[in-house]
């Protein structure tokens, strides 16, 4: 039998596969299991907010409705019962008119990632990222070897100049965004910078993805205009179940024009046929029987007040040069030091007193060291986070300036 | 603002999408929804054997014992008691020993082959396939532009002289198998013809897909062994709930060699985080709580008597000319007309007198007119069988020979 040369062990995997970034955050989470550390570093919404038993008698319904039906294979596209359902809540949220045909239920928002990547992205695509940008986002693109454009996000929203400059360099590919509540930043695109944003896309091919897993657990301030209005041929709009209901079902969709759908829904039958049919009637039968509006309104009432520990605490414990955000909304706050200072050497002090945190590199393309760092408080008690955050600033003022 | 000129909108698409074979399949399975339709054209398990009592009672014995911990994002490798179980199975049933860090939890085998697909193959990368073939797996490995190597397979196995002559020319990347009850053929690889094939194989770079949906419905036989067994370090196992419990939970696994596995777990990640927890728990609770071979064997004992209808009927209706496969499990018997018949011309007649099945060509690469057809037995009862197979020998005498 004779072998290729050049199928030596090493080269068994595709190139795609080597691109792809390791999750940083999850050694992080390793350390931050101690129980006897107060962490900050998780991205995960609060289980003390899961609605057991009302996910019990849902489960308990459906099977009794629908008995076998709802066990058998199923559709790509999803339970049509929900996406009418998604459609309808964005006609009466935000005005947005998206016809059911073009939604699509994923698993959770990370395989609308996944997906878009697959059917958007040949090698050495360009793809704008948000800096800081979501990991999960880096990684489902980079398996499609983007060629990543970073612009800079702040309070003021996405780097206009900086997009045209990425722009007038030829039209990439697509440009990912979390313009409400960000992860990691916890920032938001003010109405003016998504107007500019919208203005340098119209009528050009760029597909904008707008991820907005956040979107409904806002604490203040007004609704913001949703990219899928402002451009909708462009806007590819990611939404998720897991941060309002629970995200141990994995139920996302994204809504998408039709052409881009019904590739995504090849894509999609590719990769697993369907997502789980019991579970989108479940989540679909929870939302029916209960108050939603309530229930998310009791999430965002516990998150604002954690989110005012942490801010309060912050102006307290912090020395005055350390910068942060003030979320309106979400599950995260980032906190930018002084510039010659590092993140990781913080962590490093900060694990010794028992408070975890992600320094901000992994949020970042080809970057080992950072002065920010993002805290969650969406997980930690108010008490708790007073505790933490006055470790932390201890931790600071240790930290020499390097 | 510049805009490329080949970014036209024709050209938003990654070459990889456009490679992928639309499910011919899906459009059968449109005209045989007709209630006046006898159907052997789908690919369903029967649901009238889906457990749905001993489900609800296991989603409510999850919800009251786990609560909030099953609702909470979870590892991406999935449930670790219901990963032992699996391996624990692999012991019991075929003295496999599978070292439980070895598998791995997916949305059933669709998504291990699209994971497969994409930490294995480079555009042009060479895979054997079946032919006939799952296509499932065609499309999956189409998204990674592979490039097919079809095999013949029969009753006597996979054409060990056609693979000897493909290895020939340079060990293709991997190779695809259901050697246990294939779709579409119901044929199985004789003992003799699996240890040609690992002979082929051993200490080659070439990976096995040893894709095993069907091995427990097994009537009749001694049962074979595994690729795993004959060549564990070539071999990746994939295996599924879909046909012993229930498909719509979307829960498969497989079982690869260490270093597979790691970029599995890195490509699984990026894909979708994890499976739906509270599903594992679920399939977990029904599996410990119930007699699960006692329902298997339940599901054998009326698929095995569904077969042997069927090809009772099959010896009494069809003109003597035609050949068929005996499978010894599964769900799909497969059909040969004479050569110059067309299984396309046998449907639009067949149709006429409401009764459908696939015909052959969406199983091979690159054929749209071939003399075969399958055949399901799984979801019709016995009474329906007789009179289908009637009216479809009824069909084949009308046949012209092209």
């Amino acid at each position: 039998m004779q072998i290729s040369g050049d199928l030596s062990p090493k080269s068994i995997f595709s190139d795609r596969i080597s691109d792809v970034p390791k999750s940083f955050i999850r050694e992080i989470l390793k350390v931050a299991i101690d129980p006897s550390v107060i962490s900050f570093a998780g991205g995960l919404p609060n289980r003390k907010l899961f609605p057991v038993e009302e996910i019990k008698e849902a489960t308990n319904r459906v099977l009794e409705e629908y008995g076998r039906d709802v066990l058998q294979y199923s559709n790509t596209e999803g339970f049509l019962e929900l996406r009418k359902y998604i459609a309808q809540r964005y006609l009466e949220k935000q005005n947005l008119d998206i016809p059911v045909d073009n939604i699509l239920i994923t698993n959770g928002s990370q395989q609308g990632l996944d997906l878009l990547g697959k059917i958007l992205l040949n090698q050495g695509d360009e793809a704008v990222i948000e800096e800081p940008g979501y990991l999960g986002a880096i990684q489902a693109l980079s398996v499609y070897r983007a060629s990543f454009r970073p612009v800079p996000v702040s309070e003021e929203g996405m780097a206009l100049a900086r997009l045209k400059a990425v722009m007038s360099q030829g039209a990439p590919k697509l440009i990912y965004t979390v313009p409400n509540f960000q992860n990691p930043a916890g920032i938001s695109y003010p109405e003016a910078n998504r107007l500019g944003v919208a203005d340098l896309l119209r009528n050009t091919p760029t597909l904008l993805i707008e991820d907005d897993p956040y979107g409904e657990l806002q604490f203040e301030g007004e609704k913001k205009t949703s990219f899928k209005k402002l451009i909708p041929e462009n806007t590819i709009l990611l939404g998720s179940f897991s941060k309002t209901v629970v995200p141990s079902f994995r139920l996302g969709w994204l809504a998408a024009p039709d052409h881009i759908l019904e590739k995504l829904v090849i894509a999609k039958q590719a990769a697993d046929l369907h997502t789980n049919n019991f579970a989108q009637h479940v989540i679909y039968r929870y939302i029916k029987d209960n108050n939603f509006d309530a229930h998310i309104e009791k999430i965002v009432s516990v998150y604002r007040s954690q989110r005012n520990a942490m801010i309060e605490s912050i102006r307290h414990y912090f020395p005055q040069e350390i910068k942060y955000t003030k979320p309106e909304g979400g599950m995260f706050l980032w906190v930018t030091l002084p510039p010659q200072m590092s993140s990781m050497k913080l962590f490093e002090i900060a694990i010794q007193d028992k408070v975890a945190f992600v320094p901000g590199h992994p949020f970042y393309i080809n970057k080992t060291e950072v002065n920010t760092l993002r805290l969650n408080f969406s997980c930690v008690d108010e008490e708790t986070i007073q505790l933490g955050i006055k470790r932390l600033g201890r931790a600071i003022i240790q930290l020499p300036a390097a």
